[in-house]
């Protein structure tokens, strides 16, 4: 027997966020949350109490194009309706792209099979889109950069390239793929991998950059991968370059979320 | 006999700006201009009072990635010297993208070959790049829009796409390129011409997506163009879709302002 509605249903959310004025997706003691901001809109278009859970947490100042959550609601309303609904509700800065449907027991953390970060540098000072970029006003050497991303495939130790506290269950991450791209004085770096650790991506650009300032090689980066200590890593690079662009699921509960094209000049 | 170095030169400054937290570029009696924040930059860099004059002014809201200002200066610092300089000390949402010196009978408005604009429609909700999109939650249809546009070729008629107060010297402006391009929800309209009159492309575009809805049709729209009155046309679309792509003066200047490929996600 099927449930009754009133036993509820599952809801995935897509979303589409500008991180500059939030203190991360996460609700804390203090400060404006995306998850916050989501479950205030959905309270309030559905008239019943809602805890979005998302694919993960993103930094303070991080960007999402493709944030994932779920969440348990009541509600008979049409997913069209809510998506109208909330996007009414919601402040510019958070966007939904997708309401959908799902079986009861998606779970946006646990059912995710993996997701893209992108990272963007600019070499040249820049007015518009700067929330979103890192400026760094050195010079980079492609070369030994692209060599050291080519070297992340596969299942690697990220202990070098993480926050460890909390510590994470494991520091094994299966890279599926890593490249850099570079357009004039605009760089990215994107990334995709089964887990993500705390910092992890701000953590390799950061040490990355050091490669390609030629302070750093190659195969000394690549040496990190096995487990050395995070000192011996680059820093941290700021959190505003960062985007989540994808969350990957199975098809049958809507594929992958983001954009179709990366390449679309307002996916900044 | 060459002019003393006392007698001063004539710089030529390339800028990109985010509109948004500026009442335009133009100074006034009263809000933040980037005219006004060139000007203190350069007054502190150069320890002299400067005065630049831009190619035109664009209005509270709206961006540039290639305005261009000329100053008379007394200054003998180094053309690249004042580029780091300024860079140095202008707030976050001005940029200088090059500085250049030219002769001294460089003027900024009076020395402009042509100008481009560009101004952007979204019909989705986004939350990254809202600033410089209007967001517009219609259908349009391109065909018509597509067709109109291709009207917009030759010396016309704009007193049906201007604010007229105070009335322009002449109404008739010289179109060289205007086009729509549509990539997914995502639309651009750029156009460039000898000279444009006030909200002019704004009125162009708020005119040109009630043909895109259906509401009048191209051959009416082109109709406006025999010096209809402003009330005729559509309403002006707001301010932040539209950008300052780059204004074109003769090689021995420096040639045109603006980003070498505007296809770049950056040039947002």
């Amino acid at each position: 027997m099927s449930p009754a509605p009133e036993e509820g249903r599952t809801l995935r959310l897509d979303l589409e966020y500008d991180g500059s004025g939030f203190v991360g997706w996460q609700d804390q003691a203090e400060g404006r949350t995306v998850q916050g901001t989501l479950a205030s809109a959905m309270g309030t278009l559905l008239q019943e109490e809602a805890a979005p859970v998302g694919s993960g947490r993103t930094d303070a100042g991080t960007h999402a194009l493709g944030q994932v959550a779920h969440a348990r609601v009541r509600s008979s309303m049409e997913a069209d309706r809510i998506l109208r609904g909330l996007n009414a509700l919601l402040p510019e800065d958070v966007a939904v792209l997708r309401v959908l449907d799902v079986p009861p027991g998606f779970h946006a953390r646990y059912g995710a099979l993996g997701k893209r970060y992108r990272y963007r540098i600019d070499t040249a000072r820049h007015a518009l889109g700067r929330h979103a970029v890192w400026t760094l006003q050195r010079q980079l050497d492609l070369e030994p950069m692209a060599e050291a991303a080519a070297g992340l495939r596969g299942t690697l130790d990220f202990r070098a390239f993480c926050k460890a506290d909390p510590p994470p269950e494991s520091y094994a991450c299966r890279i599926d793929a890593a490249e850099w791209r570079r357009r004039g004085h605009r760089w990215s770096f994107e990334i995709e991998a089964d887990r993500f650790l705390r910092h992890m991506v701000r953590a390799l650009v950061g040490t990355l950059v050091e490669v390609g300032q030629g302070r750093r090689s190659p195969r000394r980066f690549l040496e990190l991968l096995e487990g050395a200590d995070r000192s011996l890593a680059g820093s941290t690079s700021p959190a505003k370059g960062l985007c989540l662009l994808r969350v990957r699921y199975p098809e049958e509960v809507g594929g992958a979320s983001g954009p179709e094209t990366l390449e679309s000049p307002g996916a900044l």
